[in-house]
């Protein structure tokens, strides 16, 4: 069920939020302890929640698209008088006494929050398999990972547990969930949702943005909690966008099926009256480094004091990562922000072109869990580096980035499919994932 | 002779470019040997491109206020076909082959240039004691200080060597030798003035612009390089204008004669109509050691690769600073530009109840050649730290910071009263710069 669908089932009092609350508990019962997707519940407040939006809703009090409807709040985003663990055993106990201005938009829009949903240690890392709060699952298939570092909020929107959940994206936080679920997950234009009340990670790289079962449901959450001004129009048609397709290096390290369901994209996306054209793309590997480099120096900085007071606190990946950080030098850091500029320039070239870019979202399909290297065609790789190389480049530039399900993996995992556009350009980026997806 | 009246007198045929030309190269012929103020000197193209002025003049083409005008170009700024040297021996053969676009301005505005003025070297100091190419001393008393690190450019405009110099102000290399030197000199705001083309330091630290005999003379030399749309109109009176005076720590470590000249300007612009209020700025301190920090790493990023290569061609005090420069943890960077942003917002605050501040530009006037410490009350400061107390912060926040000649000390030399306004209103600081200069 979209949102669309639940808004009409809702206004025509064939549902209630309360009955769609109790549909995603439900599923919570059922689903939860293989897939663990929540650190926290809030079942009782929800449901009480639910009965005011539905009591609004018969006195004619409609809040919009998003009223009624059931999401969760990834557990990194300040939720007043409810703890916000981040993943962490250092904020385990952490009560924070406001909202994020995300959480308080989403409220306002008469949203029903029905849990924080569980994340990567600090939203750094992909695999979710937290140290703390124990392993989170794929819904697809439990032996499988769901991605991350929004791990829980792609296993709860897949799973019907909530139609939308929040989520942060620094290297690929919300884009490698989404594609590893197989549902949608928007990475905006950096500066377009306010970052205030979450906890930071990159500071120049860190994106707040939504996961949901579709594109539409994504672009009804974006617009409760975007920036109105800084957004620009779609254009009227999807004859009118102009799509690139890389033809370099991009599909060089990349399973078959995956080159082969971007590829038939493109080619639906040109049915639709888009214009695809070939374009060959600047080596994203450098802009990779620079913007690994960057979040390795502002991670540590970020957790600098705790590193030096509680460092038994930490699980042993994130660790080693912070420590990584503290060893980076100034110079390098500079270097690395000269670089960004750099490539900020020459990726402006290559969107004079066109107006979006197709890419697989994660070269593979979600590995199992545990596992920490994947073989393409013969050669070895390190999961966290090939599952994210096509991602980081675009938190480095702050375009933004959607992910979409296209097609499965023979195992039957989902396939992602991400497609970047120009900065606050999202609306044409959804747009073409909207009419992609159909 | 202010530009106004050497441009009334060409224009009234009284003189000619020609003439204003042999003025400044007769100046230079009798002081530089004792002043040092140029590395290159271009007294031949200079005469000859002073005839061409002429001759339009006659023809009626009249460039505007700066047409026939001689003026001095830092030697850190691209000349095509004329060496650049940056007061370094790395760059000691370097021929650009464009000119920067400051360059191109002044000279389609139709100034005259007769040479390239010193600096301290790689503009990484305030001695302009460039063991390279000599030392630079102060035309109010060579056995002081001129400042730096644009110290050619000020020494050549207090001496009459010409009527415009252009320099650059990383962490005070503009305003510390219009202080010693007793001239104008404008930071304008950060991003005001087009940088391409111009030797850099730190790159969120740099800034380029002008200095000159009077306030009025660096009013006009900005209108020729600054980016017209962003500057915002100057109130159009004195009245409208409201004076922040520090009553807090700005007064705490400040030669008595400065300290005096302040208030008797903050009195001066009372009387001129504006409203002068005591305020309490926050705390520099900070402020200038993140600037100081950003500096290191940033310089130490540029010059990285000459660093590697050719580490005998520093001077010692550069070498230092370099290397104290790649031993900066990038940690340590992100943190100083998190307390950049939050001072940020600071200023901003203390800048909605005024709309400048008055401050000594330098606590002390110039110190001698050689001297490294200086001592104040009976307490001793390292001279480069006292000397740029007052200006560090303004770099790393980017507000717009004027020094003007504002009386004298004991000895003789002048006294730097240092106006700072908010981004992009360079032309309220000019104003009220102005009205309290006459």
């Amino acid at each position: 069920m979209t949102i669309a669908q639940a808004g009409k089932a809702l206004r025509s009092r064939r549902a209630s939020s309360v009955e769609l609350t109790r549909d995603c508990l439900k599923q919570i019962e059922k689903l939860n302890p293989v897939l663990n997707a929540f650190i926290t519940l809030t079942a009782e407040s929800a449901l009480a929640r639910a009965r005011e939006l539905d009591r609004e809703l018969a006195q004619g009090i409609d809040r919009g698209p998003l009223h009624g409807i059931p999401i969760a709040h990834k557990d990194l985003m300040w939720t007043r008088g409810l703890r916000t663990t981040s993943g962490s055993k250092i904020f385990a106990d952490f009560v924070p006494d406001r909202d994020a201005p995300v959480v308080k938009k989403l409220d306002e829009a008469g949203t029903v929050m029905i849990g924080k949903a569980g994340l990567h240690e600090l939203a750094y890392g992909i695999t979710s398999d937290n140290p703390h709060f124990g392993t989170i699952r794929n819904p697809r298939n439990p032996e499988y990972s769901p991605g991350g570092s929004s791990g829980g909020s792609g296993a709860a929107v897949a799973s019907g547990m909530a139609f939308i959940a929040t989520g942060t994206d620094t290297g690929g936080s919300i884009r490698v969930p989404a594609s590893f679920c197989g549902i949608a997950g928007l990475k905006p234009t950096y500066g377009l949702v306010d970052r205030r009340g979450v906890q930071p990670l990159g500071l120049s790289l860190d994106h707040v943005g939504p996961l949901a079962r579709t594109v539409d449901d994504v672009r009804l959450a974006l617009d409760a909690i975007a920036d109105r001004g800084k957004r620009k129009p779609a254009p009227s048609s999807i004859r009118e966008i102009r799509v690139g397709l890389p033809e370099n290096f991009y599909f060089d390290i990349v399973a078959p099926e995956v080159k082969a369901a971007v590829h038939d994209a493109a080619r639906r996306a040109e049915k639709l009256g888009a214009r695809v054209t070939p374009v060959r793309v600047p080596d994203i590997e450098a802009l990779n480094k620079a913007g690994l480099l960057t979040l390795l120096a502002e991670a540590a900085a970020v957790h600098q004091t705790d590193l030096a007071r509680r460092r038994a606190d930490f699980g042993a990946d994130v660790l080693a990562l912070l420590e990584q950080g503290l060893a980076v030098s100034a110079v390098d850091y500079v270097n690395a922000q000269r670089e960004r500029k750099r490539f900020l320039h020459k990726f402006h070239r290559l969107f004079r072109g066109i107006d979006c870019l197709l890419t697989p979202t994660t070269p593979t399909s979600a590995p199992r869990i545990g596992q920490t290297e994947i073989e393409l065609a013969g050669v070895t790789y390190n999961a966290r580096m090939l599952t994210t190389r096509f991602m980081r480049a675009f938190n480095a530039l702050g375009f933004p980035a959607l992910s979409i399900p296209c097609g499965a993996s023979p195992n039957g995992l989902p396939i992602g499919l991400q497609i970047v556009g120009r900065p606050f350009e999202d609306d044409l980026v959804l747009a073409l994932g909207s009419a992609l997806e159909r």
